[in-house]
């Protein structure tokens, strides 16, 4: 159960809409598995190909699902027209991202007309269990007028 | 010109074998255009299949390319069996990762025996101009007597 | 309850102790009002003498109060003579912090040997009612073998 | 010599206003050394009522004089009538903030009409030698039409 009250009652198509066109998220494999209001889910399967030099996957991979599930959180609170812009981001990286599967969880600190704060945690899943991988606080900005950007 | 004095006389052969073996950097088209003392600079011309909604280069692509010249950047004043791993990374982005290539400059800000801080900036280059895309600041984590892990 | 199992059975006298010698916290009138395992609560009535150019409580004091709570939450879970050093942190700014006093929680998100990563938050407190000021991701570090540092 | 134009013909005047009323800054004896487009320079004698458990000036109060000097850097390129306000910042320290004075240097790394990123560094001076102490990549915000807010 969310605090949250969504100002656009399609949150979840418009961010099912800017999910898919993030072409990266599709190439490695992430699919969207939650999106409610201030709460998205991201999850990708481990691949050797996304791997860094000890074959843990990169930091550049799970921060790429865990930023992509803060900024959908955000977004879920935008008006229909908005789109969101990552500012920032700092992630802490706790152990090695190994496993069958990552789990990225975004979910918004506090919601502003501007400037959004998320936090957001990466899981790695295997056997059923969770591990933390990687824990963020990220600052999301909110564009609107801006017919040349979707989503 | 670097301040530094490398502890790994080799610290190039073992900096461009650790990148070799990063798979993702082989897998989005990085390449290692430089190794200093201190220093490690990395290019990414642009792809369309690593971008996020917008049409930009992604976040967690742009990171990914910073932490890791950051790293190396750390490995390079590292003695010769150690090993480096990512404790944290803050990025800010604050143009949108167009261009036609991108160039990471990662540089050792404190050198230290177990935590090295290091600055990054990623810069989008067209026609010959660099146009500032992210900056970040990281701490860098030197593993040692870890046999299992190399680079 | 905590998930934290301390290895220091002192780790509340040692923690007390540590926060009575920091001079910081007795100037501008900070008190430490719960130590648990991988917890630390610190409150600090606002003061006037301690703004910025708004009249709010100043960022670098909320951080202060908020640092300080994350690091003896990382000391809570560390051997009896170990000392806490802050290696970096981040703070986002998400209310103006006024109000009668504010109160900073810290909690060990993942405890480790060397490097422990913590949360924190700062509420305003006014009327019974808490609204959240700032929230911290923070990396503390365990230093043994310093009997030049205490705590 | 800067390579920004400021908006605000007065901005020195302006930030010079807006630190007199920073009364933290004054209570712990700071003094604003240097106002330049771009560019703002903090010194702050050693005090040993600012220390944390181990005699070293507080992590807080060595970020509040690098968040000033990073904010006031920011307010050097906004317009007359804009106020400054921190969103959020991330501190590295990187040596013992020990010595006879501290100088916080913030910087604009990239200005913009409502958020820009600063970067800042604290030295330790002792005998006319600069250590470094911490360094912060910072994102503040310009504040507009809020007569409510000075500086």
């Amino acid at each position: 159960m969310s605090a949250f009250e969504p100002q656009d009652p399609d949150f979840e198509i418009h961010v099912r809409a800017s999910f898919a066109r993030q072409k990266l998220m599709k190439g490695i494999g992430a699919s969207l598995t939650r999106v409610a209001p201030g709460e998205v889910e991201i999850e990708l399967p481990f691949r050797d190909d996304l791997t860094q030099h000890h074959g843990y996957l990169h930091a550049g991979i799970v921060t790429a699902i865990v930023d992509t599930a803060c900024g959908f959180a955000a977004m879920t609170l935008m008006p229909a027209d908005a789109s969101v812009l990552t500012i920032e981001y700092k992630a802490n990286f706790v152990s090695p991202a190994t496993g069958k599967r990552m789990i990225a969880r975004g979910r918004v600190t506090k919601p502003g007309r501007t400037v959004t704060v998320c936090a957001g945690d990466v899981f790695a899943l295997t056997d059923g269990k969770e591990k933390l991988v990687a824990t963020m606080l990220a600052t999301m900005m909110t564009l609107r007028e801006r017919p040349d950007l979707q989503g």
